[in-house]
């Protein structure tokens, strides 16, 4: 017996902001003071750190809910189930639905809730919630769906990650070009058959770490608005993540008592590639190996950081064969990691 | 063995906003048209239907992560327990924190971070996250604790229910009126003695319900801005909750094998005192019986709709014997209900 993914699915919007289309962007430090380098060297320096070269953002009309309704739709087809078996809608999102040209988060009623009035679902059992939990969202969807199901509340479960980081960007931060849309969702359900989540880990670092990643004012000091946007100290989130993320990996991979050679992929969330790969080589260091090619898919070139979409995207690409070099076969177990704002860390160590 | 309630503490703001307050606010209905009559007998009207005569505000330099903050440091207070054996903070809220002055949710970090780095609890174990399960999110989060112990994930949890609703009212709209401030908050574990949570059960009506609460335009149609405020659809709600809470409880209380005659009180989420009367009646008919006599506990004539803050804050007074006529006693059968945005129903039948 084990508690298996059965269906996924994921929507990359069709909007690309390319690196170039922020040349015509004025940025500032975060004091306020000038960068003294010309925007096309600032790109330059942040595509060599992050690696990434564009992102996805939605089109005016669409909203979170929208990307998150289409992501649920593919996974319930991927399954090939009854949505009106659903058991719950677990969807994980930061920001609401934040309307084109509006610095309002809608929440009310939930993100969930909307998907679920979207997809058409009569059954009033099935239990519609948001988790906000910054990035790692989705990853701790998947962790209280297991609950869910093994506490014998729930047999079915669909979790989504769904985000519109577009709609909350700084143009005069540097930072907001890590920033990108996207929507990945799951069903989980308990299957006849071995393997599913083997073991999960959790934690939420608050003590001197709740604010790293924030909502702030814009770095032109000039603007005199009240609006916010997301901000986050890049340096302490690096510092952060290099300490406590592979341990995090180790504890987890530890609990479900599986040597690291049987690992087959790790899928981490991105927001900077020269993070992630510190975070993998560190990760197989502590088993005093060197991280193995091609077992970290990466996206982060193309569709830069979405959140709580990154994970589940990923996962749906590499296991129906969309990315080269990757593939994941029934049998293999595979990592799936995150840490975001909160700061919080979480990881599934997971036997397809 | 039982999954029970070992600490409870809430915070009532300070800010007292009576009927009379309102005499200068021009209301409109949604169309934007007049409404014709005098603004005070436009609230002499409301107190008659909503029995609310005064609701509280926080004061202008408090957040709703900070009043969450007091209601959790007095549950932990009242368990006497040490903070960092907590597995889990579940913090319940729709809006955020929305700055005095301010039109933006601020959801990130998520509130129940921020809560655990003011409580200054160290253990990155103790997981925190936030969910959005309109006014019922508070009894979803016990619901969800109880889920996570019975999974063997947790021992221990801190579940927070925290709304500023002063912070997104629209003072043209009669509706605003309902609104209120407030934080409960309980520890949940498993004791060796019997008792504690007996049965829930929770649900989502999204087909046609979905938008009945929803975040819109003021009813002043002559202010041109883009701001969102809380809205609702009050005919359609009163009718929804007459038709589906008395089953949903009904259902709740069969399931937990417990006979009517045995229940001792009935905390209710208060929006509307007709309506809840309505509920607590339609309730007892199933049973072809007449509500008893103080079955109810109502804080809405001082307190108004306090969302997510209700049911806690209600079982917090009537278990210190804060409330003439009311008490509970160990061994006590009592029931948790509450319905809101989502539309979301939910209950739990309670043996103290």
């Amino acid at each position: 017996m084990g508690i298996k993914i059965t269906g996924i699915g994921s929507y990359v919007p069709n909007g690309i902001a390319t690196n170039k289309s922020f040349e015509t962007n004025d940025f500032y430090n975060e004091d306020g003071s000038a960068i003294n380098h010309d925007t096309s060297v600032i790109i330059e320096k942040f595509k060599s750190i992050t690696g990434i070269a564009e992102r996805r953002y939605v089109e005016d009309n669409l909203n979170n809910s929208d990307i998150a309704y289409f992501a649920a739709k593919k996974a319930i087809e991927d399954a090939q189930i009854d949505q009106e078996t659903l058991d719950y809608i677990i969807l994980a999102q930061n920001y609401g639905d934040v309307k084109h040209g509006s610095t309002q988060s809608d929440t009310v009623p939930s993100i969930a809730s909307r998907v679920k009035h979207l997809l058409g679902i009569k059954n009033p059992s099935c239990v519609a919630y948001d988790i906000l939990f910054g990035c790692p969202g989705w990853v701790e969807g998947m962790i209280q769906a297991n609950a869910f199901i093994k506490a014998g509340i729930a047999k079915r479960c669909l979790i989504i990650g769904a985000e519109t980081l577009s709609r909350v960007i700084d143009k005069h931060d540097r930072d907001s070009m890590i920033f990108s849309d996207g929507a990945g969702a799951t069903i989980i359900e308990e299957m006849d058959e071995e393997g599913g989540i083997l073991a999960h880990i959790s934690a939420t670092f608050s003590l001197d770490e709740a604010h790293f990643i924030y909502f702030g004012k814009t770095n032109n000091k000039e603007v005199n608005d009240n609006t916010n946007y997301i901000k986050m100290n890049g340096r302490k989130i690096y510092e952060f993540a290099l300490t406590n993320v592979p341990t995090a990996m180790k504890t987890c991979l530890d609990k479900a008592g599986i040597p690291i050679d049987k690992l087959k992929k790790v899928f981490i969330h991105q927001a900077n590639e020269k993070m992630d790969e510190a975070i993998i080589n560190r990760f197989y260091k502590l088993y005093k190996q060197k991280a193995p090619e091609h077992i970290m898919p990466m996206t982060i070139d193309k569709y830069g950081n979405s959140s709580v979409a990154t994970v589940p995207t990923l996962y749906d690409m590499v296991s129906k064969g969309k990315m080269k070099n990757h593939s994941i076969e029934k049998g293999d177990i595979v990592m799936l990691a995150s840490v975001g704002a909160g700061m919080n860390i979480n990881a599934i160590v997971y036997q397809v």
